[in-house]
């Protein structure tokens, strides 16, 4: 892809020292930065959706745990105390994203092995595991574009939802990143995009990265994507993931479960798109993955404002669970799970997910 | 039920000689009824849903073209001119729902056989014809609450979209009206509402009727529906309709279609609930029906400011076509069709679907 349009919505600015976040809150009207420099600033951040999506949540996960501990001064014991402190604040901010607690355990486990290093040496090296991670995630958005795109027809007609891009993900993102890659390769006629109530993921974020990548698409209220598959207006739908489990279950945004029977019942190919990193082989299936329920004010206001009555409440699933039957493909930086079940997972997900950490040290 | 709870979102104000609209566009923080005396402000209302439904829509148009003909001084030949054109100014602004049609012809039909009257006697039957509308729709109202609630078990968790309670239907309206009599007999544990976007008749309408009722419920987003059933919180879904074709097929609020696919799947009922005069015998199938699409600003803005970005463009159907084969019963106020097809439809208007309005000339 063309450099110049490569951005990181997750960086780490070594001058300032500091985190820097795009605010995912203010976009599309604004272009904003926050400049996180403690912990409660990152917590913050990962609970309002400044910076979200699975992948870019195991980024800012390990920047925020630096930033948690880069400070700490005191005995190596109590450091270590401080450290799972840190984790244990960070992990119960969003519990349905796996990454988040990938990079938790790999930062563990790295600390674990040096345990016998200086401290500096071992803030360093958190330092280091968030740059990996970004990199990581940057490197694998590519190879899941690519091959993504390879499985596609030439031309075709996406339904997307939420918002899997550069913002979720890092590089070219996951399932938009192969709606990017297909567009390159001239295959893309149309993207549809789901709006992603109530947060509105999709209207906000997917269709400011379609704009600056000049991809046609319109935006749809999420209850119309089976009116337009009904009308043959659909070829295939592409979704991320926030955890996927050992027989293939997946747990993504709300809407996602409603989407994948929808496309089942029109015979619409359903591919899930998602870093390695997302799997989850200690759960067997998608009744085990718990389930975020966000604050009612995010159904019953919008922009500040009341919509519902003043006495109102609203059941708020953030995520929910698409059984594995009805995924064509799940697509990772590895290659393509076509019809995944617990066999084709496991054969594809041999090894560990990732490098040990402490290589350099 | 309790007279004192009865009322009338659109009636005819004696005193000051017009319309009286309660502006729904404003609910639920705000009552405010708008007094309708031209032609000009009525389609401003029916197209701005300041009055909405299906049955009140039926309504709303028989006033609106008492209110576009009452001060016509002239020919009788160019007073049919007139009614012709006020018909055909209503008839275009939404034309999915069939009951602005069912007037339209009413008017029609009863103006022909009554053209040697005074044009006076012809203006006075349409104010009339309005009249009887609102009269038959709230007692049509009473009747489906009773017929659906009969069929309900007695302890049930209902899912219902978009608004068809008072606001819609007069009365008690029709799916919600069911809920409302189904809670009167103390069957309903909880009601889930979908907030039914872009403008968002569940999280504000349906809702502050059931808050009058006391009835209690929670607002979801529409794409949470089909996740609420995989989790076994849903034991019946009920909706309305805007128009019912002779094989049953349904056109309804966007959404409608993706909830009656999901509750299939999970062998939860789908139960329609509309006035007789919901049903278009003059089309065959769903195919046929033409579909409202809405301004698409109502998608990509909110309260008056933008949600996407500037160039996004929206796409924007008002209603979806359910198929007959997912629709469990339709309820009229004549009873109800279990499993609709042709010839239970058929059967069940017998007749027509109105009396002639000249008996009284």
């Amino acid at each position: 892809m063309d450099d110049e349009k490569i951005f990181r919505p997750v960086y780490w600015d070594f001058e300032q020292d500091c985190l820097k976040i795009l605010d995912q809150r203010k976009l599309p009207h604004k272009e904003i930065w926050l400049e996180i420099k403690t912990l409660s600033q990152i917590e913050h951040a990962i609970d309002t959706l400044a910076v979200r999506g699975a992948p870019l949540l195991g980024v800012a996960a390990a920047y925020g745990i630096y930033i948690g501990i880069r400070n700490f001064r005191g005995s190596s014991k109590s450091f270590y105390k401080k450290l799972e402190d840190t984790i244990a604040r960070i992990a119960v901010i969003r519990p349905t994203a796996v990454n988040l607690f990938v990079t938790l355990r790999r930062i563990q486990e790295t600390t674990r092995i040096i345990k016998s290093s200086t401290l500096d040496k071992v803030k360093n090296n958190i330092l280091e595991i968030g740059h990996r991670i970004l990199h990581e995630e940057e490197e694998c958005s590519f190879a899941i574009s690519r091959n993504g795109a390879d499985i596609l027809d030439t031309s075709v007609r996406v339904l997307t939802h939420c918002n899997t891009g550069t913002l979720a993900a890092g590089g070219v993102g996951t399932a938009l990143g192969i709606i990017y890659e297909a567009h390159r390769r001239g295959y893309v006629e149309e993207v549809f995009v789901d709006e992603t109530r109530p947060l509105l993921q999709g209207s906000r974020l997917t269709a400011w990265e379609l704009e600056r990548w000049n991809i046609p698409y319109k935006i749809i209220t999420d209850s119309s994507a089976a009116f337009l598959m009904a009308k043959e207006m659909v070829d295939v739908v592409i979704v991320g993931a926030d955890r996927i489990v050992r027989n293939g279950d997946t747990a993504n945004k709300i809407g996602t479960y409603s989407l994948a029977i929808s496309a089942s019942k029109h015979r619409i190919p359903f591919i899930v798109a998602a870093p390695s990193s997302t799997f989850d082989l200690s759960l067997l299936d998608g009744e085990k993955i718990k389930i975020e329920y966000r604050a009612q004010d995010e159904v019953l206001n919008f922009g500040g404002k009341r919509i519902a009555p003043k006495n109102a409440r609203a059941y708020t699933p953030a995520f929910d669970i698409t059984p594995s039957k009805y995924i064509s493909a799940i697509v990772t930086e590895r290659g393509v799970i076509e019809k995944p079940d617990i066999h084709r997972i496991a054969a594809h997900i041999s090894g560990g997910a990732y490098a040990t950490d402490v290589a350099e040290l």
